[in-house]
């Protein structure tokens, strides 16, 4: 059979190395800012590399990653996939019973955490659940107090070969692995193949998608946990550009100074990342911002004041969509040809801020409840499905989820959308009840099912409302059963989901009401309580600042 | 097993008739100027496809064009594959007999003709080789007189639906096919997957590739019968990018007129014909070269002089380098960041005229006569190595070449090049003595057994010697038997040559020796021959201008 070699991510480190191996990694980490080339990042991968083949681990095993965006971390990044194993990284904002679901469907072998993330694992670590893992790696020269056995990540690459044989590896083999918290039940596994990550890694570097050149120097601030940080170690390696890694728990100056004093000319992150940095600047901190020409954003839609905002020190806004079931990008606010010509400026912002133009590689249709296509007029609307090269066809061992949630080859995005005449989607309603709070999803089904669980409560409801800083956050309607002290039922509540969920999953509001609304089908109308509560004043301030998932 | 999808040419024609329904298509045809849009591009396609449907033809049939370039061929260019047939493009400059052999190997079930090349079909016809065909079709709207049956294509496609229930194809499917010229016996077929075009689409739209945004004008001058015209007809659909096809024959006017008229921003071609527009301006007429932003040279070496003259005009000239059995791109050369500080312009031309930087994707490796990596150091040589998804690794049908140019899944270029400290490769040498005259290829072992059958003639090689205008001609050296007076013999020869080849693979000079130079080995050593003819005056005027492949 004719065809070429099979496509896998090897070749993208291999011509870093060769062509570009004077260029930086920058990272910040917990001992200070870190400074190599991709000369010693290849050395260092293959030593990974030779570390874990010494450790037993190879082809096909899942190996997981606890941590923030540092350069160990993009170390596991290729020396995993390439090695033939599978780069598992886990969001360790998760609930700890979440974590343990997920190890243990995983079935991981080994688990690099970092020290500040240490504990946090420790937390969620019962032996029965992390029965596969046969290694922790701690992420630096030291190994904390931990109720399992670890060695340091430099112990464990160190003395080491700084060459390796790479096996050939077939572009189905599975590369990398992300779970998505959907609405109800357990994290759903998405598998990366090494093809999907190919095909990602080339659509993002085109124009159409995020577009990396070899001068660029890209910083995600999206955290590496969250589908590969968007495919930026990919893009950014096999362009041959420098990266910066901003680190644990970025603050909004450790933000502003790297972007300064390395010279980022592209940078991504959640909403609430920037609105951290456009505050800190508002607070009389002056950051010079003349060598940013792109700021990605994505996890939730990016405000219009925002991208104005940007545009006054001349950094453009670029809005992208994305899922972790798309490895994860599928559409991108670029602003047409011939459309800054025709459009005013404030129907340019308009367009920037919709979920974009669909990247060239994959497709889409938008159906609305009768199973009808809906017509491209801005106004109608359906929920949006989509199909390619990089978007899964199934999640990992959920034969039911993967009976709800693809159509054929078509993944159910279960966002509601209009699109307009040029080709803009636009996310208008969710049609699955997740929260979005800072970037981090929410289940409100889970929350829900706390709720009722309490015997005080008749009935209960968790829907998103709009926030000014973390994008959405969670409110819960609960009828009490009769006789029950309200304030009392919310009080209970308050400290039990604060002791079993992460605190930034604590509902903002308890409202009691005498009956959750009903569709015509007997289902909660969440759309109606959401309504409701759009008409009453959030009281900003109330979700204590250290809640913030991405200051956890 | 998870995965995305197949990785298939359709999406892109898909986004392009959605999202940009009213860009432009402009083709300079037999009959005029046409001009249309994405929108009547996707209808007329559709109806090719039923065309073909109705006629027979459908998944892994092979169709064949001999086609310049305009609108029709760029509609074969998405029907044929898109319906899961295989776009296979004959090089209408060929002998009769290489058009023979390739017809009958690829067993073509139909031929797209253009009218202006209608005769030269005509004469390569023989019923035998042709028995595959059921199908001639001639690109316009009436059929001349010809010794086989044809129907118009305007009345092939007439009157069909505008809408195709394209199949499901899958990734390694054939979707293409070109035959290369090599050095020894037949042409060789390469055979491009649907994946492989794909992949070789991707990278190309990549800055670290051709590039190609959507506000792009993009003319290839590169005929559609080499290597799918460097994939651009893909790359700027996927890109959503207006299109302009030069047409038949396209004259320096022609050219100066379409990149002036329609606004051109990329272009594409071998140096011959920006040496033709080169002269045209020279010769006084004015040409507006404001909005051409970039001329990608490939075929043949990019002349410095050249790139130094469009640099005048504020038009970058982006030297490229491929193989038909490369999909073709493999390298470009860019100048690496940084580099356009640390070097002087001279320096920096120099950088920028060598084949460049191989392409996200790809790996290449330099191997010596002892069978060594050569290291990166700009003097050391070997023969360059290259692999990778849109490299084929196999020749169709051919398993004694597949022997010779493969070694595992390396194909084995027969450039002999040297790589410098920043990763430039740079051709020194041809492995495979083939003569590149106007970016055509003229066989010279095939030169050589033709003059040999000569009875007068003992000896024969045939050398390709540098030329101002077509890079390179070819040069006969003879070595006649006793007796034979070489004067009769070289007017012999030429009537013999200039009846079986196309004129322009006649040699520009028949010069006497008495023995040809060996190797060790006893192998023609032709580099002793190619230096002792430079030291001769090339009679400039020698070769017709009507020779000329590309004027043919």
């Amino acid at each position: 059979m004719p065809g070429g070699t099979d496509q896998t991510l090897r070749p993208f480190l291999w011509r870093a190395e060769n062509l570009y191996s004077d260029t930086e990694i920058v990272s910040r980490t917990h001992e200070g800012i870190e400074r190599y080339t991709y000369e010693e990042y290849s050395d260092r991968t293959a030593q990974l590399a030779h570390a874990l083949t010494d450790a037993g681990m190879g082809e096909g095993d899942r190996i997981a990653t606890f941590c923030w965006n540092h350069h160990r971390h993009f170390e596991t990044y290729f020396g995993i996939p390439t090695l033939g194993a599978q780069l598992h990284t886990i969001n360790p904002l998760l609930p700890d019973e979440h974590i343990q679901f997920i190890v243990e469907n995983a079935a991981d072998k080994a688990i690099f955490v970092d020290p500040s993330l240490a504990e946090k694992l420790a937390g969620a670590y019962d032996a029965d659940s992390f029965d596969s893992v046969d290694q922790f790696v701690v992420m630096g020269d030291s190994v904390p107090d931990l109720p399992f056995d670890a060695v340091s990540y430099e112990s464990f690459i160190g003395g080491h070969e700084t060459e390796y044989d790479w096996p050939v590896v077939d572009q189905d083999q599975p590369a990398g692995m992300c779970y998505t918290s959907g609405t109800t039940g357990k994290p759903k596994g998405v598998e990366y193949t090494q093809q999907m990550l190919w095909g990602h890694t080339m659509a993002t570097m085109t124009p159409q998608g995020l577009g990396v050149e070899d001068d660029d120097v890209v910083m995600p601030v999206v955290p590496m946990f969250h589908v590969n940080a968007w495919g930026m170690p990919f893009s950014t390696t096999a362009a041959g550009a420098k990266h910066v890694y901003p680190g644990p728990s970025p603050e909004p100056e450790d933000i502003a100074q790297l972007l300064e004093e390395e010279g980022v000319t592209i940078t991504a992150g959640v909403p609430t990342v920037w609105l951290g940095l456009q505050e800190y600047m508002q607070a009389g901190n002056e950051v010079d911002l003349s060598e940013l020409e792109t700021v990605i954003i994505g996890g939730s839609a990016a405000p219009k004041a925002m991208i104005e905002w940007f545009d006054e020190y001349g950094v453009s806004v670029t809005h992208a969509w994305g899922m972790t079931e798309m490895s994860p990008i599928g559409s991108v606010a670029h602003l047409k040809s011939g459309l800054a010509e025709e459009l005013t400026y404030d129907e340019q912002i308009e367009r920037r801020a919709k979920q974009g133009l669909i990247v060239p590689g994959l497709e889409f249709k938008v159906i609305d409840d009768d199973g009808n296509e809906v017509p491209w007029n801005g106004e109608d609307f359906g929920e949006l499905y989509v199909r390619g090269p990089w978007v899964t066809q199934e999640y990992f061992q959920r034969p039911e989820a993967n009976e709800n949630d693809f159509e054929g080859n078509w993944l159910k995005t279960g966002d509601v959308v209009t699109v307009d005449e040029d080709g803009y989607i636009k996310i208008v309603d969710r049609a699955k009840d997740v929260i979005k709070s800072g970037g981090e999803w929410i289940s409100s089904v889970e929350l829900e099912n706390a709720i009722m669980a309490n015997d005080n409560v008749a009935e209960a409801a968790v829907v998103g409302v709009p926030h000014e800083r973390w994008q959405e956050r969670p409110v819960a309607f609960i009828v009490p059963v009769e006789g029950a002290d309200p304030d009392a039922v919310a009080d209970e509540l308050r400290e039990q989901i604060s002791e079993d969920y992460p605190k930034w999953w604590l509902p903002d509001d308890f409202i009691q009401i005498d009956e959750v609304p009903k569709t015509a089908t007997g289902k909660f109308s969440k759309k109606d309580l959401r309504e409701e509560y759009a008409d009453q004043d959030l009281v900003e301030g109330q979700v204590p600042e250290e809640a913030a998932p991405d200051e956890e």
